[in-house]
């Protein structure tokens, strides 16, 4: 309890609804008793934290089945923010219905499409209900309570049903057990460390993005900074720069801390070959 | 003409509607007469082109605002299909309606959250225009023409809005231009080559899927089979095998030709390094 309440006043931003799985990161990051700054974008969850109307971000970085969110690495080289956590997330989807409402009753069950999608095995066994497109996994969860639905239900995470006072009436009902999203816990410069739960953490991951020509070799000679001296990529993935062709960006993300000495050593070798590097954050996994 | 005809019978599976973004890469691919398949779910695409219902598969791979699709990788190592093309299509949203309906009728806006969402400048200007959640884009413009609905409109491609016979009230109202997806053409291996349209292509690409175990600098030495003959790389992406730890999947493309010598050796070269490799297809860009 001593940690959570240090971070009861906390105000973690993230794009969606309350309950959405960016809010179950921020639990799980800052404890249940997070206060949550919700918004409609990743810029303005960006923004959120950049003008003080919020603690921290929590953002989505990649995720098992569908990649890396690139949007929010622009976003990380256009703020000059700090990762300081990661945590990942399973998304499981669950059927959630107001208090009363049976299983049996359930005619039709909204969602954001992509929710729906991967929930197609339970429709194909339970063809009495409808699929209803909906905005937002939590938001469905929200408006299937305020507006009293008896024959409907919810497709969401655990955590919207607690928050809108809703019921579970079937747990993870979504296809694929493999999907999970990869979170980013994030911290303007000027702020003071954070005191977060490190539980089962030992080791250091460091993340960063550089931009080199695309010249054959120019990447094998770049991962030669990380190979030479023995450090453990975890990431790497390149996108090309558009309006700029044959020049790359590259995410890294590697085992240890910007404190040591070889790791000191690897990044400015970095630096002498690439045209622009920038360090994301440097945290415990 | 002549190159149209020849695909005039052939049948192209794709996720979505007729007039998803899936399908005008079909038809920039194939041509405009390309007969569409369209399945549910990325996985039946792939069992539409195994089982003979369909004469290639079109997918997308990767888009440059939500990344790789991961998905799709998975499918292309479970299934033994060719990549024999690809093409980059950008992601143009248009307000969409019945003939006969003005600007100022429309009320609603239907589409995919996610498109709604790329188009969030256009409501803040528009606050008149509420923004209705659909199943899918060109799904969108099929009910607003199907109801006959007079104060609402669909956002989606312009294809979709050619092939249910709606007009197009304002086109390009996404929020970013910089949004491509970048699609593949499948074929079965047994099947035989396909005669494209390679008007300005120059050049060949190779896409390649390997795994290698995690020790420091061993993807330092995969990349050596491509740095060392000097093959450019266009992408890589790293993916940690889930069940797997420490295991990644990297997919890869680099330029060049499997049929010449020096890609050969390259191959056999990362063979000896790699635990599994896998050449997913060499066509022209």
């Amino acid at each position: 309890m001593a940690t959570r309440k240090k971070h009861a006043a906390f105000r973690a931003a993230f794009q969606g609804d309350p309950g959405a799985f960016s809010h179950k990161a921020a639990m799980d990051l800052l404890g249940p008793e997070v206060v949550v700054e919700p918004r409609q974008r990743f810029e303005d969850v960006f923004e959120a934290l950049r003008d003080g109307d919020a603690d921290a971000a929590v953002i989505p970085i990649e995720n098992t089945l569908h990649g890396s969110v690139h949007e929010n690495y622009d976003h990380l080289l256009q703020f000059d923010f700090r990762i300081v956590a990661e945590t990942n997330v399973r998304i499981v989807h669950n059927l959630i219905a107001a208090p009363g409402v049976r299983f049996k009753d359930v005619k039709r069950a909204f969602s954001h499409p992509v929710a729906l999608n991967q929930c197609l095995d339970f429709f194909k066994s339970n063809p009495q209900i409808q699929r209803e497109p909906f905005y937002d996994t939590a938001g469905s969860v929200k408006m299937v309570m305020s507006e009293g639905l008896k024959d409907a239900a919810a497709i969401a995470s655990a955590v919207s049903a607690e928050i809108y006072g809703a019921k579970i009436l079937k747990r993870s009902i979504e296809d694929d057990r493999q999907n999970f999203t990869r979170f980013f816990l994030l911290r303007r410069v000027d702020q003071a460390p954070l005191v977060l739960n490190m539980q089962g953490k030992k080791g250091w991951k460091t993340s960063l993005v550089f931009t080199i020509r695309n010249q054959p070799g120019s990447l094998f000679k770049a991962l030669s900074a990380f190979a030479l001296r023995e450090l453990s990529m975890i990431k790497i993935e390149s996108r090309p720069l558009r309006g700029k062709p044959w020049e790359y960006l590259f995410y890294v993300d590697f085992l240890g801390n910007t404190d040591e000495e070889r790791v000191q050593r690897a990044l400015s070798h970095l630096q002498e070959l690439a045209d622009m590097l920038r360090v994301l954050g440097c945290y415990r996994v």
